[in-house]
C-alpha cells in the first residue's frame, strides 16, 4: 500500500506526555528519553515548552552539549500574544533562545476558542498565527504549525478553520498539523476531512495529532496516513493528556509492518519493545502489558487450543512474527518457553551447553518460578547472571550474612533518620559494623559496603546510580509485594540487580547483595 | 447518523476475558458480573464454554436460579467434531445441557486453519458448521455463528470465507459474526470488506468481534457499525486474549453519544463509569485509569491554560460532558496550575474566600513549595484538603507523635520481618504500643492504628487499599527522595494521601498520618 513512502514520526512525550496525570520529568529523565528516541530514529522530538517553563529552559541549555543527535529537537510554544508584534513577544523570544532546531507553534483553528476562550477577534487570531510563523521563518527556522482544535473547528465553521491552515501555509510553515485536541473525533469524520483537504484542496504538507478520548487515536492516525498525511504526532508509550496521545509504537509497527510505509529505519524495528519499556521506566510508569506489539501480553497464549495451534504454525494466532518488533511469544502455564532465548547467555558461562541440557531447563524453570513471585529479569542482567551461575553450580558466595538489623525512628537527630547494623562472615572471619544514613536502605547500603570493604578492596569504587521501587500488587496495600531494582557502577561499567519481598528493606538487601556479588565476579574474570 | 437504530451489544468478558493473562474467575465472580451486565442492559452475555470447562458447567447450573435476567445468556462452544453426526457430538450435548438461551458456535473461516491446523477437508469444515447450526436450530435454539479468522480468511481465499458465511446463514444462524481472531486487521480493510458484504452481497445479519493487537479493536467495531453491522462483540473493560478485545464501554459511549445509535438504554449511560470500575474490580484488575470515557484520567486537566479554559466553557477541552457517562471532571493541583484551580475547593471550607484573598495565595505558595521538594497533590485529595485546612487555620491535629521506632531484621522468625513501636499523645493522654508486620511499613501502619484506636473508634473500619512508591530523583540512588501515595477506605468513601522523605518509612508515616487525620475530619463533619 504505502510503497515504502516516508511518514515522519514526531514524538511529544516530553511535552504532551508531561501534561498527563502522574508524569513529572527531571532534566536528567528528559535527556535519557531524548537519547533513546534519537537512537530509535524518531524524526522530530518535541522536548518542552521553554517559553512558559523554567525547567524546560534548563533542559534546552543542557541538551546543547549533545551535538550528535540525528533527530530534530523541537521547542513548543504559543503564537504571539494579541495586540503586539511578534518581535516583541517574550514567549517567542524564549522559544528562539532555546536553540531548538524546529519550532512547533500552536494557534486556534476553532472559532469558538478564539471568541469565547482567548477572547480576541477572528482576524487578530489569523494575524497572530501568520505573524509568528513569518517571524520564525525570517530567522531561517523550521516551523511546525499545530492547528489546535482543528477537527472541532472544521465541524463548527469549516471556512474559518481552512483559512487558519491557509494563513499558516502562506506564512511558511513546513508542516500544518491538524490537532484533535479534545480527542472526540470518529474515524469516518477523519477520513472525510483528510480526503477533502488532500484531494480537493491539494494540501501536501499535512500532519496529524490525535488524542485518545474516544479510543480512536491510533486508528485515526493510520487512516489519516492512508489518505495522504505524511507527518504523525504522538507519544512513544501513548501517555499524554487525559486518556493519552496516539501511541507512536503502535503507529510505527502498523505503518511499517502492515501498510508498507517507511517510519523509523527498518533495522530499528526490532528494538521497539525494548525502547517502549525503557521509555516507560524513564517516565516512572509501569509499562502497560496489554499494549499492542510491545506489551508483555501481546504474544502470550493461554488457551490450550491456541497454544497447540501456535506450535503447529505461529501465524494461526499471531498477526505478526513477534521478533519483528523485538517481542517474544509467551506460552503461559507451560514450561517449554524461553530456552532458546537464554541459551546465548548460558553459553558464555559454559560453551558446552545446548538447548536440551538439563542446566538449560533448570534455568528456565528457576526464571519462571521467580517471575511467578514477582521477579523480573528483563532489566536486571546482573541478577540474571548470578541466577545462571547458581544453577550451573559455578557460583561461590563472597560472604555469608549472619544478621542485619535496621532501625528507623522519628524524631531523629541531624538528617540521618536510620541506622543499620550488619554482621557478615568472609572465609571464617566475622565482621560486624554499623552505619547511619538517609533512610533505612541508605544506611543498610553503607553498612554492607563498609563491612565488605574490609575484605574486598575492589568494592571501594562501586556506588549506586539508580534505585527503583515497584509495588507489585496494589490490592494488599502495605503488605503488598515490593520489587526493588538497583543500578550500580564502578565508574566504568553499569549493572542492574533485583530483589523482591513483602519487606522493602529485605527487597533492597537482596538487590544490594546481587550488586556486590556481580561486581566481584567481574573483578575475578579480569584477574 | 445512526437515527437511534439499535445495535446489539454482546459481552464476552466471562469467556474471551477469562483467556487473558492474569484473569481467573470463580463462579461467584461470574455471577456478580452477569448481574451487573444485565443491569446495564447488555443484550447478550457470553458466559463461558460449558463443553470444555467443568467450572463453566457449574456456573450455568447456578445461574439457572437467576430467572429475572433481561440479557440473553449465551454458551460458547465449537462446531461438531469432524466425521460424526451433530447429534452424537459430546461437546454440543454439553452445550445444550447448559440451558443457555443462546449458543455461540465457532467455526473456521480461513482455509489455512482448516487444512493446516484442524486438518480436515474444506468441505467437511463446511459440513461441520452447517450440521451443528441446523441441529441447534431444530431444537428451537438461537444461534450466533462466530466465523473465526474471517478477515484473514477473506484476504487469503475470499470465496471460501464467503461460502462459510453462506452455509451458516442457510443453516439458520441468527447472527453471523466476523471475527478478527488475531487482531491484525486495519480499519480501511474492515471498511472495504463490510461494504462488500452489506452492499454487494446483501448480508443483513452481521456481527463483528475484534481483538486489539494493532490497537484498532474499538475503531474497527465503530466503522463496521457505520457501514451496516448491527451486532458488536467485545468485553466491558476491554480485557481479553493477548492485548484484549474491543472495549464495550468505549463502543457504547461512542455509538450512543457520538453517532446517535441505540445501544444500552439511555438512562443507563450515566452508570457506565461505575459499571466499568465494578467489573474491573470483579476481574481483580486495577481499572486502567486512562480508559476513554470511564477512566479516572478521562476528564482530568493539569495545565493552567486548559484549566482556565474549562472553567470558562467545559467544551473547550472536553469532548463530551463527563456526567453523560457518570464520570467527573478532575482539576489536578500541580505546580503548573494557578489560583483559580484551587478556589472551588477552598470555598468549600470557607465560602468567603476569593481569588485575591491572602489565604488563596498562601495555599498556592504552599503547594508550589511542597511540589518543589517532591510532593504531588494531583492524586492526593486527602492531603490537599489537610494542606488547605492548615493554611486556613482550621486544622487541629488529632494526636501528637512522641516517637516511633521501626526495626527490620534478617534473619527473622515467622513471616513477620519488622516491628514498630509507636508512642502518641491525645488530649494529654499517652499511649504506647507495638505491632509486627510484613515489612516495616505494614508494622508501622498496624501500630499507629492500634494506638489511635484507643481514642477514635471510627478508625476501626479504615484500611489501606493501595500503596504506591516512587523514587523521585533516581540519580542519588538509595538516598534519593521517595514519594509514597496511600489510598484508604472506610468501606464507603476512598481517599488518597501523600508523604515525601529521603526515608521511605518516614514518607509512609506522613501519608499514614494524613490518612487518619482526613478520616477524622470527615467523621466530624458528619456529626
Amino acid at each position: 500500500m504505502g510503497k515504502e513512502e516516508k511518514v515522519y514520526m514526531f514524538d511529544s512525550i516530553l511535552r504532551d506526555g508531561s501534561q498527563a496525570q502522574g508524569v513529572s520529568f527531571s532534566v536528567t529523565d528528559k535527556i535519557k528519553i531524548v537519547k533513546k528516541l534519537d537512537e530509535m530514529g524518531i524524526d522530530y522530538i518535541e522536548a518542552g515548552n521553554p517559553s512558559s517553563n523554567p525547567k524546560d529552559r534548563e533542559f534546552f541549555e543542557e541538551i546543547k552539549s549533545l551535538k550528535f543527535l540525528n533527530s530534530k529537537l523541537c521547542a513548543f510554544g504559543s503564537t504571539r500574544r494579541s495586540g503586539i508584534k511578534a518581535e516583541e513577544d517574550e514567549g517567542l523570544e524564549k522559544l528562539i533562545n532555546s536553540g531548538a532546531d524546529v519550532f512547533a507553534i500552536f494557534g486556534k483553528a476553532w472559532d469558538f476558542q478564539v471568541t469565547d476562550i482567548i477572547k480576541t477577534s477572528l482576524l487578530e487570531n489569523l494575524n497572530m498565527i501568520g505573524d509568528s510563523i513569518k517571524y520564525l521563518v525570517s530567522l531561517n527556522k523550521e516551523v511546525v504549525f499545530d492547528a489546535e482544535h482543528f477537527f472541532d473547528g472544521f465541524k463548527n465553521n469549516k471556512e474559518y478553520s481552512i483559512e487558519v491552515l491557509n494563513v499558516a501555509k502562506r506564512a511558511g510553515a513546513k508542516w500544518i498539523v491538524l490537532c484533535d485536541t479534545n480527542g472526540g473525533t470518529m474515524p469516518n469524520e477523519v477520513i472525510d476531512i483528510i480526503q477533502y483537504l488532500v484531494k480537493d484542496l491539494k494540501f501536501d504538507n499535512i500532519g496529524v495529532h490525535f488524542h485518545d478520548d474516544a479510543g480512536m487515536a491510533v486508528a485515526n492516525s493510520i487512516m489519516a496516513v492512508h489518505y495522504g498525511v505524511r507527518h504523525v504526532q504522538g507519544t512513544f508509550t501513548g501517555v499524554g493528556e487525559r486518556c493519552g496521545n496516539a501511541n507512536l509504537s503502535s503507529i510505527i509497527a502498523n505503518l511499517s509492518l502492515k501498510m508498507d510505509y517507511t517510519t523509523i529505519k527498518k533495522d530499528m524495528l526490532e528494538y521497539l519493545t525494548v525502547a517502549f519499556r525503557y521509555i516507560s521506566e524513564a517516565c516512572n510508569m509501569t509499562p502497560n502489558e496489554r499494549t499492542p506489539y510491545v506489551g508483555n501480553c501481546a504474544f502470550s497464549h493461554k488457551g490450550g487450543m491456541h497454544i497447540d495451534a501456535v506450535r503447529k504454525n505461529p501465524k494461526s494466532f499471531e498477526h505478526i512474527n513477534p521478533a519483528f518488533v523485538g517481542n517474544s511469544r509467551r506460552i503461559l502455564v507451560s514450561e517449554v518457553s524461553g530456552r532458546s532465548t537464554i541459551l546465548p547467555a548460558l553459553r558464555k558461562i559454559n560453551p558446552k551447553i545446548d538447548k536440551d541440557s538439563p542446566e538449560t531447563k533448570a534455568v528456565v524453570k528457576r526464571v519462571k518460578d521467580l517471575e511467578y513471585i514477582g521477579y523480573q529479569f528483563e532489566g536486571a542482567e546482573g541478577s540474571f547472571e548470578l541466577l545462571m551461575r547458581k544453577e550451573l553450580n559455578v557460583f561461590k558466595p563472597s560472604f555469608k550474612l549472619i544478621e542485619y538489623k535496621v532501625i528507623a525512628e522519628r524524631p531523629y537527630i541531624s538528617d540521618l533518620s536510620a541506622t543499620a547494623i550488619v554482621k557478615i562472615m568472609v572465609n571464617g572471619k566475622l565482621e560486624i559494623t554499623a552505619a547511619d544514613g538517609k533512610g533505612p536502605v541508605n544506611a543498610l547500603d553503607k553498612a554492607l559496603r563498609k563491612a565488605l570493604g574490609v575484605f574486598y578492596k575492589e568494592l571501594a569504587d562501586v556506588y549506586l546510580t539508580d534505585y527503583k521501587v515497584r509495588v507489585i500488587s496494589g490490592t494488599k496495600a502495605t503488605s503488598a509485594k515490593i520489587r526493588v531494582l538497583i543500578e550500580s557502577t564502578d565508574g566504568i561499567s553499569t549493572w542492574t540487580t533485583v530483589g523482591v519481598s513483602y519487606d522493602i528493606i529485605e527487597a533492597s538487601w537482596l538487590a544490594l547483595v546481587d550488586s556486590v556479588e556481580y561486581k566481584l565476579i567481574q573483578s575475578n574474570k579480569e584477574e
